[in-house]
């Protein structure tokens, strides 16, 4: 299979180009060519930046562009107004204009501040995706959806702000620890689950090549997944319909990373835990029967990602935090559970007694 | 003249009404048409608010509308990221969902900060802009601009989003201190310089009325301003042409603003001292005659308002203040200058020499 593919997430006259492959970020061309201005800032972290940094100003230096870094602190409890206003301080200070490109090298929590920061700077510049994980190439980086956390929700802080252009540069993954790589799976077998049956089942037989990091296999992966993604955002940018299923296990998941504290579970790990308590309430509700709980259940062991929720989580703490779901109406949360292998539906119709179930694990 | 009118800002799908007349506050059905999820959070200033929060709650408990409050510091200087966190975490901690509607009542800056947190809460929300000075009903309410400012520079952080519905209740300007009236009159007087010769004669002629706060003569100015505003905003909702020239005087404004430190200077005494500079500009490059400069001195004058610089303000501080301004394309200062009376253009073609004379006022 051949390595190098470009896709478009088509959004009219905020169109862009999602490009996967191997090496990429070794082609100043392919990243200057979507800095119009002569001038970028390069967001990044503790972790990334020492990794992949001088590569990124090598291009920029390449093409004459000007430019200047902000690195922050590594994980999720940074992404904060704090980290945005950061941003924006280097921003004036360095003298950026309007005509300025943000760059965010990094995971889903730097491509999420940066792109909201880049929203509302001088309320809004343009902004450049690389993510260098496996959940921020499949998931963060494509569709818009930006902002930062605060102490009593995640992301309820954001904008949606479309990139110029994605750069998913899969050699990047080589130097991820495992733990951040299965915690991209997650997502990628999400697609499966609500979008597409035969991607399950070819995730099914390729889960041990991906493990083993097989290149041909992950762009595979990857590739699916991104146009999973951009087929749903181009349907429906602003979630007002069906991208809300993109959200599969992410109302469990986010009650988990809010209530264990941003950091301590991985969004990925909290995803796949959340996503077997969307299974099994489908389950109980009847709509899909107990072998795809298990298939799903097994996909996600094989990918080393945590299928029970945490222990001493109780009902309140999941009501509580799910009380403030951005896809609560009139009181009532709305989950995204199965009718089906592949088919996700958005619904607040269900027994109020399953959800307890589900969250005592009864 | 009939004091209450309606006018629609023209925007597709982002269309709304502007409603101005007298006692429009004590038409419940008024507000509470335009909010849609059943929950509201007002915010205001500990000015504004003992005077009508209490009927703005009213009108919300007429139709079972449940409500929270914010109130805010009242002052340009209280205009930060904070006040936006301050907002949100209440938002968060009464459980508001993302079919809430913010309602800001108060001037520019409650307007401008309540804009902006319903712009990121939850990645957008509703709001409706109730302003309650000269400035904010002819101004900052009318167009979608919101934001806060930062340390180093003014509405540096931001975004458009276009309110459901302004109400603009010309009864409140009775309570309103003589300084502040005579700041909204800089910017009335603007839409006469940029875009209407007739309107800028007819406020010659009925300035001495305005002073004494006639209120059919108040509501004729209120009604053409915002109707010019509304007719620019249609046309060009993102600032990408022809709306930059409702920034005349701004440009210098801001810059006072910012050196004199923030709440020093009303920003409509700002915008009046930089409309003279800009107008001085336009005379040094013979592009308008002396005349002219002279009638705009005399009008703003004759509405109270500043028509010279800060004495202690040097060329440099103008220069470092206006680089960041967010119309710099390419290291160089944009201006609004005039070509005639009610003919305003955008340009960066202007004599460097003419400028530093403006600036040092010799």
């Amino acid at each position: 299979m051949e390595h190098n593919h470009t896709l478009t997430v088509e959004l009219g006259d905020r169109s862009y180009p999602i490009f996967i492959g191997s090496g990429l970020l070794s082609q100043p061309e392919l990243l200057c060519r979507y800095v119009k201005g002569g001038t970028a800032l390069i967001v990044s972290n503790t972790t990334i930046a020492p990794l992949y940094i001088e590569q990124i100003k090598t291009n920029l230096d390449s093409q004459n562009i000007q430019h200047d870094c902000v690195i922050l602190e590594d994980g999720e409890q940074f992404k904060t107004l704090e980290a945005v206003q950061t941003i924006i301080t280097t921003l004036l200070e360095k003298k950026h204009n309007r005509q300025t490109t943000l760059i965010a090298l990094g995971g889903g929590v730097v491509g999420d501040i940066t792109g909201f920061a880049a929203s509302v700077y001088q309320r809004g510049v343009n902004f450049i995706q690389i993510p260098t994980t496996t959940l921020s190439q499949v998931d963060s980086s494509v569709g818009g959806k930006t902002g930062v956390n605060h102490i009593l929700g995640k992301n309820m802080i954001g904008a949606f702000h479309q990139p110029q252009c994605v750069i998913a540069d899969i050699s990047t993954l080589s130097t991820l620890p495992n733990r951040e790589f299965s915690a991209g799976l997650a997502e990628i077998i999400k697609y499966g689950l609500i979008h597409d049956a035969k991607f399950f089942k070819w995730l099914e037989q390729n889960i041990s090549k991906l493990m083993a990091r097989d290149s041909d296999i992950i762009a595979q992966a990857i590739l699916v997944s991104c146009q999973t993604k951009a087929n749903i955002v181009s349907i429906d940018e602003r979630e007002s319909g069906i991208r809300a299923i993109l959200n599969l296990g992410h109302t469990f998941g986010h009650a988990i990373e809010a209530t264990m504290g941003y950091g301590n579970w991985l969004h990925g790990e909290a995803v796949a835990a959340g996503m077997v308590m969307a299974v099994d309430l489908s389950c109980r509700q009847q709509w899909i029967d107990n072998s795809l709980k298990q298939r799903t259940i097994d996909l996600l062991k094989n990918a080393n990602l945590p299928v029970t929720s945490p222990t001493n989580m109780t009902v309140d703490q999941y009501m509580s935090a799910m009380s403030i779901d951005k896809k609560v109406i009139n009181g009532t949360i709305q989950f995204i559970l199965l009718k089906g292998l592949g088919e996700a539906i958005v619904t607040s119709d269900y027994n109020p007694d399953f959800l307890k179930a589900t969250l005592t694990n009864s």
